[in-house]
């Protein structure tokens, strides 16, 4: 495996790569891998010839009061996973090199933003969109993975990639869990213990919610209280959203007549966390994003 | 020559080309062909293995009130135009076809906009980069080519190119003339016979302010001094804007001691024109862009 530190060299190696006409797989990622991204890379790795992996903390998507700097970083584990996962290159740039300067051109986010994570987190897509346009331009993949629990990063990558036409193809593959239950993801070692006991409610939670509407339940309502309810009683998280919506133009609904995300993020001391579950309205899971 | 209609048949032409290591030059135009858009295609020739230019009058670029519909349009001349100076493809998409739906993703151009005609045009900045980064997106061409007579959308672009790291290079060209010194412009077609004649003021205009830099004029307020006084003194337009700025960063200077330009727009009843002079601190005319 191959480690790039340089924007310069990365897109020289990609240029070349494209010349003897390889495909790229990119999976795009902050670091601290879990199995959650190594599935990501596997899969990249069965469909693509060449496996690109990036590790970035991007600040421009972190907002002033956010978690930039307790984000967990292991750079030297990260490169031993990546390794053995079959990564053929490992694209680690530091801040200065991604952003020389300030910038002249971003890129906004209109809409899939004024709910969910993007209330609570407002600019972060915008931090999201446009360090993807640049690895993006830096990388030239034939595709790009991510995981579903990000999900309305999913969706902001599905409008950026479809809007501004980049020649390249989306595969989002299902949130990795732990036994039981909770959504692997690089903020769980900030929990404190009773914190990590509680969490796996949030899934539960999810699945309770579910449950109603694979029962016939067509009101959203009626779902986001279950799973409101159920977060309450279980954790001593302050739930942040419980939200149900079309998926994945993230529109409210009224009734349960189409492909739907059932989404919540918690707060709890050590970590902000989120899950979400993708179902069609029979309350089946989703197989495809659209 | 191939002129193809579609994004989809487009994205898909130059993916081939790609596969087969063809270098693409590109020439993004609104159409209505003159000389200064054949000289872009001539270079283009010169440059790379194939040649793609594109007609499209972007709406996303024009304010409510600007000139839109009245905008000139001769697609059968342009294809003949554009086969005789040796372009491969022609790609003229239709506007439901770049926007089949609201955009959910948009860029933004935080600065370089607030000066020139970026003050009187508000987001027209914001719909060049947006169409161009589609484009980019969809013909993936090797080095991209623009008229220096659009100087701020040279800067914006490079900047756009820069800031996201495109994988392509920027070719400006200089501005070509009538003989009587206008600068050519799809626009020239709506002046009224009267305006046509004063109209080759504004170049000679430009060309007094720079003669006073040649003759070792520091202060840009005498020199903007001067080519206003001259436009105001020979022609019937209202003057939108004359300014010396710092090139291609587009900042105000107190004393010309590095690359400037000095730019300006006037209104007449048939059309809004620009021109640009861009100059070293002895009133050199620029080679270089930076």
């Amino acid at each position: 495996m191959k480690i790039i530190r340089t924007v310069h060299e990365m897109q020289e190696t990609a240029l070349s790569l494209l010349t003897d006409n390889k495909t790229i797989g990119f999976v795009p990622t902050m670091g601290f891998f879990h199995e959650g991204h190594l599935a990501l890379m596997e899969q990249a790795k069965k469909d693509n010839d060449i496996v690109v992996s990036s590790i970035f903390v991007n600040p421009l998507q972190f907002g002033p009061s956010e978690d930039y700097e307790q984000y967990p970083r292991d750079e030297e584990k990260d490169i031993i996973h990546a390794e053995e996962t079959g990564a053929d290159v490992l694209f680690i740039p530091d801040t200065q090199d991604m952003y020389p300067r300030k910038m002249v051109i971003t890129l906004d986010v209109t809409d899939r933003v004024n709910v969910m994570c993007g209330r609570s987190r407002p600019g972060h897509f915008q931090g999201v969109v446009t360090v993807l346009a640049k690895l993006f331009h830096i990388i030239q993949p034939t595709k790009t993975y991510f995981g579903r629990k990000d999900a309305q990063q999913v969706a902001v990558v599905d409008a950026l990639i479809e809007d501004l036409n980049f020649p390249m193809e989306l595969i989002a593959l299902p949130t990795i869990r732990e036994q039981d239950g909770l959504a692997k993801s690089s903020r769980n070692v900030n929990l404190r213990q009773e914190e990590r006991e509680e969490a796996p409610w949030i899934y539960k939670a999810l699945e309770n919610g579910r449950q109603l509407v694979v029962d016939g339940e067509k009101n959203p309502d009626i779902v986001v209280k279950e799973v409101l309810d159920t977060i309450n009683c279980y954790t001593s998280g302050k739930i942040d959203y419980v939200e149900l919506l079309s998926y994945p133009d993230l529109q409210p609904v009224s009734v349960i007549e189409q492909q739907v995300i059932l989404a919540t993020a918690v707060y709890f001391e050590g970590a902000r966390l989120i899950d979400n579950l993708l179902f069609d309205k029979n309350g089946e899971i989703a197989k495809r994003l659209k």
